[in-house]
């Protein structure tokens, strides 16, 4: 991929994810024309948590307008974990999905971890089976989940190669800390991973020359936290209160205090308009990645 | 697990493993007579490196000596990859084996990746599987590779709580560098992965509380790359020629510079007599922990 990442220094998800989809598009009507196949990504929904149906909706119209097929199994809220089990392996089984994922959060009752392990690793389109984030710790082909890959990519884009560049993640979630920290020694950048117990955190992040924020706490990162020039990727969505658009409203914002940091760093990721583009985008890629694994089709380099 | 981890600076690493040998012996004791249960630790050998006879031979006598089945199986240095992998499914189903490896290098004719694979994560001793790093990267219980658990005892013994330490490890192999990185996470540091293609590798060292050098190259690791105080854990295992001892002799050399690090130091691993003691105690250790769990027996919580 090669585009313009950035709007002078404001790394643009909208651009950078739109250019990924038109990859993926393009590279499913060539599995379709070369080799018949139509990737497949499911969702299964349980119950009806109105952010989760949105983001649902969202992929659902992503995925076929990438010319792939798109499959919705909802759940009542009441199910149990034995009937959310079954329709994983209804879909490991199933050759036309090729990747799917259960939504989270999913109701109390049922094991989030019981879930993911019962996920086929080939088909496993969050890269959240433990087999996963051990292949990709072990430099093996993996499933690799989607917003970490995003800010890869951000970050690669913004600042060509990152080999031997410090690379400062703080937070270290299974979702998002962890295996951005793997991605990123993949690209040979030295990683500090930090965290809510870590000494001094602003000093640790005032070394990065990559600065990931990725712990949910919104403007944690001032902006004299960032080393002039750094590339800072904001994983945070916080929703806060906005009174200056009228009584009980809110925004989103960031982990970084965008203000004070954008003077600052040399590129950044807006929040919105940032990491959160890239999710969607590369959560197809890794479907068109799972298909292709699965068919033994050899993808583009570049892809 | 509670010792005298040092003689002044020096991290015995004798003292250690005797320790935790002993605390092995007197688990294995308590699951016969409590259980009926003798836990069992397989080694395969492909061909005769001399190397790795002396080291199956060391382990043999240990897993006696702690009251433990040892189980040796050797195939010819000529043995295919099916050879191996069809042993390797035999102790995969045999109940009175509860962990096993196979010795590393294998013959070029055998794909070191496809043997791990095939390994009942279960009862893989070394903690090599992808889904046993993934775990361990998930904070879900896990086989632990033995050289960076016996690290992390070492530095616990030595520091007491790490939590928000600073650890810096030199070496991301995934035997050693990065399961190190995931145990020090674990133990709530603040943990940089530094390697050959990090800048000012010196620098960073020196911001350790704790320095984990495990890069194979003698001596590497130079006195002012130590922080005042700092813990060091040399992994290193190195063969260099010693003519002062005669023609054509050779010695064991760290990582570290030894006697200059000891200066600086507040506590350091010596090698020999350090790391590399704790391997064979930690994967006894390791069987003891996948018996107990293929059994669902608990384990006493400071085993």
């Amino acid at each position: 991929m090669s585009t313009s990442p950035s709007n002078g220094k404001i790394i643009d998800g909208k651009i950078i994810a739109t250019a990924l989809k038109a990859r993926v598009a393009a590279e499913v009507a060539r599995l379709k024309a070369e080799h018949g196949l139509t990737p497949g990504l499911a969702v299964v929904l349980v119950g009806n948590d109105p952010a989760s149906e949105v983001y649902v909706r969202n992929k659902g119209i992503a995925t076929v307008e990438a010319g792939m097929n798109s499959f919705e199994y909802r759940l009542p809220g009441t199910a149990s974990q034995d009937e959310v089990l079954a329709k994983v392996r209804e879909l490991n089984a199933d050759p036309a999905v090729h990747g799917f994922l259960v939504q989270f959060p999913v109701p109390d009752q049922i094991s989030q971890q019981a879930v993911i392990d019962a996920i086929d690793p080939n088909k496993d389109a969050d890269g959240l089976h433990p087999l996963n984030a051990g292949r990709l710790a072990s430099g093996l082909p993996a499933m690799v989940p989607a917003t970490p890959e995003g800010c890869v990519i951000m970050a690669k884009l913004a600042g060509g190669d990152l080999s031997g560049k410090h690379a400062v993640v703080i937070g270290r979630s299974n979702l998002v800390g962890k295996p951005v920290a793997q991605l990123l020694l993949k690209e040979n950048c030295t990683v500090t991973i930090a965290h809510s117990r870590s000494h001094d955190l602003p000093g640790l992040a005032r070394q990065a020359d990559i600065l990931v924020a990725a712990v949910g706490r919104p403007n944690m990162v001032r902006g004299d936290w960032v080393k002039p020039g750094a590339i800072v990727i904001d994983v945070g969505i916080n929703r806060v209160p906005a009174p200056e658009k009228g009584e009980g409203k809110t925004r989103l914002v960031g982990d970084v205090a965008f203000d004070e940091a954008v003077k600052v760093a040399g590129a950044i990721t807006p929040v919105p308009g940032g990491v959160g583009l890239m999710t969607v985008a590369c959560l197809m890629r890794n479907t068109v990645i799972a298909a292709c694994r699965q068919n033994g089709i050899a993808l583009p380099k570049d892809f």
